[in-house]
């Protein structure tokens, strides 16, 4: 970084001007932006949802290998991925910061400016707010609110018995560049040896830069698909399945061989010993869309090439297995990050 | 405390089903709450004013003399002070925490035993909110939301010129509370002497429970006032003043002798050689509306005990002044709580 601001000498209010002065509201129902003592937000007609998420530096987030641009992109994509995962489309962000000495206008700026991409690829406006002064470490805590046609969202706790378990995209990516960036820093505390991670951008985007499946839901609205349950895969397939087969009262069967990968991060998995299916299984921040559709449905969610359908629900009493290539049928296992360890 | 339980012992969402079994909705717009990727809130009819603040251990609170059940209530209040702020009614919270190992599960229990008496006296529904570790620390991220009725709500960039200038409550004690607080800590950590807070219930309890003032909302609504701008006092009077006549771009005077004191927190001021005035303008943390009215309100106001006239706003051109008590007149200085130091 060629030169390095004191926040401080912007001083809180200086702060926030210098940080918000750019944004342009997208939405016609942002009625009061950053500037007063709340956002004001016109739902006429619709209903409101909302998610929050709070990112520590050292638990959620690691600053050896992160950008902190991708680190903004990432903080509000993430919440979006929740709003998504309601069937709902995100109309405004409030995010709050904290910080310490340690860090600079500039690298504030480029968290910003990742703030700001997300909020222009989504079409979401950044509304609030709160900057502060951290004693260690880097704090973020996201806001998403969205919007849906009334009774048109989607919850966990409504899948029922023969449904079609699907998911968007890929599983099992974002775990691979997170192991690849992690053994990287080691060896280079250990030896000093720079970074290899050649031909390894897919895996390391789907950690760094992760997009929400905003596609998925306009396809839903496009196709008057309902699904009867939704959760965007945040903690890995296992976990997130449970809480949709345990809200719900049923069980489901998954089939390994319909599990949707990509072919370099399965190439990687093997050259590291790892097993795909247990990266997808366990891996999580994959930000892809888990959800049930009634059967009736099929016809619909076939046509589409990034929705793979992985399995089906069961009454409750069967629990929850995983059919492996070889015909055998193993009982799920939640392994799902635990922040709270 | 008698029992210490490791919250690591419940898992993730263990202790999210632990913190928010007890939860009953309050408000019928709270259609989906804790347990899904997001709420969902139903506000036909009403415009939705969402507000955010981050508190962070050892920058906003201080756990040496901040006991956790205050902090939960304190949390929520200082929060749905910004959504009275608008002139809106608060109705939902999602909150979120993160906490070092530090932390056994009756103080998180504490906590948010706090936060419900919040919700209670307030009527408000959590229905989100994130549970995290932290490296370090106690991290506390609140966002509500409230409803206000189309187009009613009071912004902060909307006073005129020959408004009157009101506030409730009292200013000042809340200051007199954390100086009262840090002198004491300071005495124990040199001495070992226990705290003498002998006679200063009220100061303690103005800075570590504020109240939110509902039911100054609630005269405005019965008595048909539409303040022409508002904001809370928590930074000081002097800096939420400025904020108004700013974006307002009109000019005050402020008196001295209008502004409203406690008689126990002015002797106490007294005693500590602090002058109130200098606490009401740069205190902070108050959390009592400040506001204008047009003139035509008057006979209105002055009906309401709990609100002083303290001044009035002239052209922008006049600056921000101060009448004191021996009838001298200085311009007002931003002292306000500063954040990012």
């Amino acid at each position: 970084m060629e030169s390095r601001t004191e926040i401080a000498s912007l001083g809180e209010f200086g702060l926030i001007e210098h940080l918000t002065k750019n944004i342009e509201i997208k939405n016609a129902s942002s009625l009061v932006g950053i500037g007063d003592d709340a956002a004001v937000i016109d739902h006429f007609g619709r209903q409101t949802v909302l998610s929050t998420d709070l990112l520590l530096e050292g638990i959620h987030f690691d600053l050896s290998y992160t950008p902190m641009k991708h680190l903004g992109y990432k903080a509000v994509v993430v919440n979006l991925s929740d709003i998504y995962a309601m069937n709902a489309i995100p109309t405004q962000i409030l995010l709050s910061v904290g910080f310490s000495n340690r860090f600079s206008l500039e690298a504030l700026d480029e968290f910003y400016s990742g703030v700001y991409a997300a909020c222009e690829a989504y079409q979401v406006d950044l509304v609030g707010g709160d900057t502060s002064s951290s004693q260690k470490g880097f704090v973020i805590s996201v806001t998403a609110i969205g919007e849906v046609a009334p009774d048109a969202f989607v919850k966990r706790n409504t899948a029922k018995e023969t449904d079609l378990i699907c998911v968007s995209g890929e599983l099992g990516s974002a775990f691979l560049g997170l192991t690849l960036l992690e053994r990287e820093k080691k060896i280079f505390q250990e030896t000093g040896a720079q970074p290899d991670l050649e031909g390894q951008k897919h895996i390391v985007g789907r950690l760094l830069k992760p997009e929400a499946r905003k596609d998925i839901v306009a396809y839903f609205s496009d196709e008057g698909i309902l699904p009867t349950s939704m959760i965007d895969v945040s903690d890995g397939l296992s976990s997130d399945i449970m809480h949709i087969c345990n809200q719900s009262k049923v069980g489901c069967v998954l089939y390994e061989d319909k599990f949707p990968f990509n072919e370099d991060a399965k190439e990687f998995a093997y050259k590291l010993q790892l097993d795909p299916t247990a990266c997808a299984l366990s891996g999580g921040e994959d930000y892809e869309l888990l959800f049930t559709i009634a059967q009736s449905d099929y016809e619909k969610i076939k046509l589409n090439p990034a929705i793979s359908i992985i399995g089906y629900t069961t009454q409750a009493s069967e629990g929850m297995n995983l059919i492996t290539r070889g015909g055998n049928k193993h009982a799920l296992v939640a392994q799902g990050w635990n922040h709270v360890k």
